[in-house]
């Protein structure tokens, strides 16, 4: 019998990906979470029927959200991850030799947990001595933590329920106070061709708090329409113009310093929606 | 009883589409051709089970293809969509004042008759005095003209059977030769996340015939993984360095002056491809 993944986020226009195994199925405090081994896109977490991460093209996402805010900042040594239980955002802020501690936030211990067990290669960095994984909320680490953070990332699920909370200004403004003087914050925040208007309302709920607001778009091919936005808020560096011909190299699959700059190059229908 | 579309070209991770109503299928001299309607993404093209456009993605590919060689030849005249049935390719080049006379050779009448029956939206410029629509084979009608088209596109469908020939070194030395002296070529060339040997073999191919090869990518929901490559073979002038400050302004849904540049700017793993 052929067993195959429908993932449920676009009514009318879905991705599915023929399953080889399924190897967890459970339902956790706050979610329906499954890891599956698939033929096309190898293991996969599947939170809610939403995929979040796969093997084969985890590393787009990763590489973007992590190494777009840690190029832009000139020294980062504090680092915040807000969810992203699978780790990976955290492999790739600790390949930043100025990393001191990268912390991960993540509400959901079980995709902690899950996530070490089957996708290590995702989740390998967690066990880093300068990474220090908290399970609880996201919202109120950020509400207890000052001046503390030099990026911010919120590498949440999609702003429907659970993660709600962690997308609009007054999320925002908690962020603000939790960064340095100079800090640097960044969320994935979903697809401006199935989703513009929460595209804009995140843009503008940004640019309302931070001085220089961002938007950026990169190519992952098992997200709806396979072309995902980002919005960087920022105290000071501007990420479009940093300056990044002293920067270190980092070993990528994705990710280049020529693309640091083009990927905030938008096509013309996303700069109208955020215009 | 609801109808799906289930897109055939990756095996084991397939696009699926609500079917709202089929309005036309048929076996063609040289394909099957189903012209559908589907609840998300509107009208849309079918070609052996591969989607080939939809009214509400159509744009991307239609603008990227047209544009970019359009506006790195200093002064368009005659133009060659080799393919194109659809008639997007011509819209979009007829948009280019300079252009005096556009010829479409499809070798399928049957893709040309329905989609001005069926989409109009796409089809619309197959009318205008200045394009001239040949039925016939593209190999054929390149090879009887020699330095006569300042762009050619080639708007294939996929490079296995029917359209096998519109692909490799001894279809790009015909180009070359039924190109001006100053003359500029683009291909579609599939995705390089499933496809990277043909992105790369076609690449390589356009290379040993054109002094300046250039590859770039655009993000298309409809096509597998979403993101899409196109090759540029160019006799003289490079899309990638060309001064765009004092081109005419078009209206666009995608393509811009600065994305343009930018589109050439590939991800660490496309380099890698053509490296």
């Amino acid at each position: 019998m052929d067993m195959w993944l429908k993932e449920g986020q676009i009514a009318d226009a879905a991705m599915t990906y023929k399953i080889k195994e399924t190897l967890v199925t459970k339902k956790t405090e706050f979610q329906d979470l499954a890891i599956v081994d698939t033929y096309e896109f190898g293991r996969m977490l599947v939170l809610d029927g939403i995929i979040q991460t796969t093997v084969r093209d985890e590393h787009v996402y990763h590489e973007m959200i992590s190494h777009i805010p840690l190029f832009t900042h000139p020294n980062p040594k504090k680092v915040l991850v807000v969810g992203g239980g699978d780790g990976g955002a955290i492999r790739e802020v600790l390949k930043h030799p100025s990393v001191e501690k990268a912390v991960l936030c993540e509400i959901d211990g079980d995709v902690v947990t899950e996530c070490k067990k089957f996708l290590p290669e995702i989740s390998c960095a967690l066990e880093d001595p300068r990474c220090e994984v908290f399970i609880g909320d996201g919202i109120k680490y950020v509400h207890e933590h000052k001046n503390e953070f030099d990026v911010i990332i919120v590498d949440s699920t999609d702003p429907f329920g659970a993660a709600e909370g962690l997308f609009g200004g007054s999320f925002y403004k908690e962020i603000y106070e939790c960064l340095t003087e100079d800090g640097i914050f960044i969320a994935q925040t979903e697809t401006p061709f199935y989703l513009p208007d929460v595209v804009k309302r995140v843009y503008d709920d940004a640019n309302a708090v931070f001085p220089v607001t961002r938007l950026f778009m990169a190519a992952i091919p098992t997200y709806p329409s396979g072309f995902w936005s980002f919005t960087v808020g920022s105290k000071k560096h501007d990420p479009k113009a940093v300056d990044l011909s002293n920067t270190i190299d980092i070993a990528t699959k994705y990710y280049t310093k020529e693309l640091h700059k083009a990927c905030f190059v938008l096509p013309k229908f996303v700069e109208d929606i955020i215009r």
